[in-house]
């Protein structure tokens, strides 16, 4: 890990910011290519499809097993677990609820992305429950991140109007109390353990223009953590590999649709050359 | 409105066609993207992530929520509902009238899209239970138009056998019985409250090579309900920014694939100048 | 036919080998355009979307229909049926059984794509119930033949880990005792009715980069299946078309991104020439 690169305020004491070094994600990424993790994804109707092609860009293997007949078999032979509340149902629910204690038991690390936890009771109570599974990774925006930790939410749908740097607090401490890392999406995007904090700078507006990218990071945090122990490192390196490609691709596109294929291009043939040469802004 | 510019045969007298003139096209277009209304999608898988992206593509924001635990609670905090009956189940069937009886009571204005009514009687009888709970716009293509309005169906699937002309007088019966929009799709779709009937004539064959475009229309005419207070000219602009779009999407493409790219790309950018420059072909 | 090209071994004897024409494929490929036969898909929320622009792509009319109130109902005036068993549910399950009840009562001919069976052990059941009602072709990798053969399973996840070679023995086996064609795809394809054995030599690694490819050639061959008798043929067809398409398009891509949207433009505009002069490596 570089050094810290600044500090943010949290509650009560500044924390400090550091970075990865591009060697480490282009190390991470390799791993990924290398040993093309079995991804076990149950997430939503929306972005399954896109999902599967951000992991299979970045050589993963995913699969879409979401049925409670089957969820709990699966999680404890897969490489890694994501569990993603859109599009959620009773029935789906159920199999979650499966799927997260098989996970756990087997060991198996898995990710948490809470889609619009605060303004919907239903979802919000099944995510404070699935916490108590041990996520390796809890990953959302600013408003679902505010909301899990007991703050007051503050979105509608699934777009946040609260910014990173907002929820970090919350982040911190929701960290700290569960042991899960906590990964805040945003301009600047926070990642927090409970202890550290490192900050990916990178990534371009086009990337909020098309649907379920943010989905699409949590499947690739969950590749991560199937080849690197460190869930911190994963949930860091992927939003470092994802927000870098989108640089790349947003510079090769003329709109969302043309964005979205590049990106899947970009990911492909990420290296460290590359991610070195897009160090953020800061 | 600009005047009308023909007339066609109703049931027993003809009926006056206007159209929109590009300004005002593109005027609540403008506003979709300046407020980014947020678009309750009940829809289905087939087409859920490419919905997603046409209104991205637009500004607007959509969510994707459609159990029966949450669908009610949303729909009466969006700013507007879309509900299309691909890919039906009985637990979405009681989601879609919790939702449609939540809108109605908080006055969400919600788009109803009776895929494929007509040849399956469980879709069939929905559709026409939905219809008491008022949406404002029904937008489907010939046979499902004709179905609704309780003429012979001859569609087998989602394609419709029959054109926008033969589904005209039924739709203008259905609008005026129902005080709903009625919009039917096809090389000439038409819209109309009842009264009067809007046409829009542009579009390209290719945008019947991809899937789900007119569900995504569906999509568009919610969003515009949401910052448009006729639903009349609501349905007109979402179907001319669309086809407008299509064809300049069409100008740009080698075959169905690139082209479902270039249409959101087209989207994205698309203003009053490009809009008056494709002004149909009657 | 042309004449066999080759052996492999068998079951205790070396099977002939051969292939199709290129005017054979362009033949059936022809009559699909011409007849736009309507396919009812079953198939996984992962690839619904991508599966209907390759059925679109190619001239045929997708239908998804999965609910347990009107699948039967449907199968029965679909002109043939794709059943593909990813993101399996239980309501999915009756709803499959209904429909190849139907299909089988009323001739249509349909395709089963047994996604994951034999590591999981709820969709292995339903895939040997299905086998029942008489598919006319079972497509699937070579672990998931092998497990539907009764042979050890190999997979983990949708990937395979054996060879199409490895699993042209008990395919020729499954084939002759269910009167089914198996088709087993790989880096070569093959196909067999359990007296012949045709193969496809075609194809592009980057179609495994791209999610659900196999699913849409799954209701590519349902397609064919509806325009020729023989589902030998059209299975080989269909394998052929997909695979020479990956090709071409392979040739015009920069990643997996832009492949996926060239393959489409490719399907659009395949011709008996550009198939002859993808004659694959042997």
């Amino acid at each position: 890990m570089t050094g810290p690169t600044g500090a943010i305020e949290g509650r009560g004491s500044a924390m400090e910011v550091g970075r990865l070094s591009a060697a480490q994600v282009a190390g991470v990424l390799t791993r990924v290519r290398e040993r093309g993790p079995l991804v076990h994804c149950m997430t939503n109707i929306v972005v399954a499809g896109s999902t599967a092609n951000v992991l299979l860009a970045v050589g993963a293997s995913p699969a879409m097993v979401e049925n409670q007949e089957e969820s709990g078999e699966f999680a404890a032979v897969a490489d890694a677990l994501l569990v993603n509340l859109g599009t959620l149902s009773a029935e789906r629910a159920v199999a979650m609820r499966a799927a997260t204690a098989s996970a756990r038991a087997a060991g198996t690390p898995w990710v948490l992305d809470p889609v619009a936890v605060g303004p919907l009771a239903f979802r919000t109570r099944l995510a404070a429950d699935l916490l108590a599974q041990r996520p390796a990774v809890v990953r959302g925006n600013p408003s679902e991140v505010l909301s899990l930790a007991g703050a007051a939410g503050t979105g509608r749908g699934v777009d946040s109007t609260a910014t990173s740097q907002d929820a970090m607090g919350s982040a911190y401490d929701l960290a700290a109390r569960t042991g899960c890392v906590v990964a805040v999406s945003g301009v600047v995007d926070y990642i927090t353990d409970g202890a550290t904090v490192l900050q990916v700078r990178t990534g371009d507006p086009l990337m909020t223009r098309v649907t379920g990218l943010g989905c699409a990071l949590g499947a690739l945090v969950a590749a991560c953590c199937a080849v690197e122990e460190s869930a911190l490192v994963a949930a860091t390196v992927a939003t470092t590999v994802f927000t870098v490609a989108g640089e790349v691709a947003a510079a090769a596109s003329a709109g969302p649709g043309s964005f979205a294929v590049a990106l899947l291009d970009a990911l492909a043939v990420l290296d460290e050359t590359t991610i070195a040469a897009h160090p953020g802004i800061g």
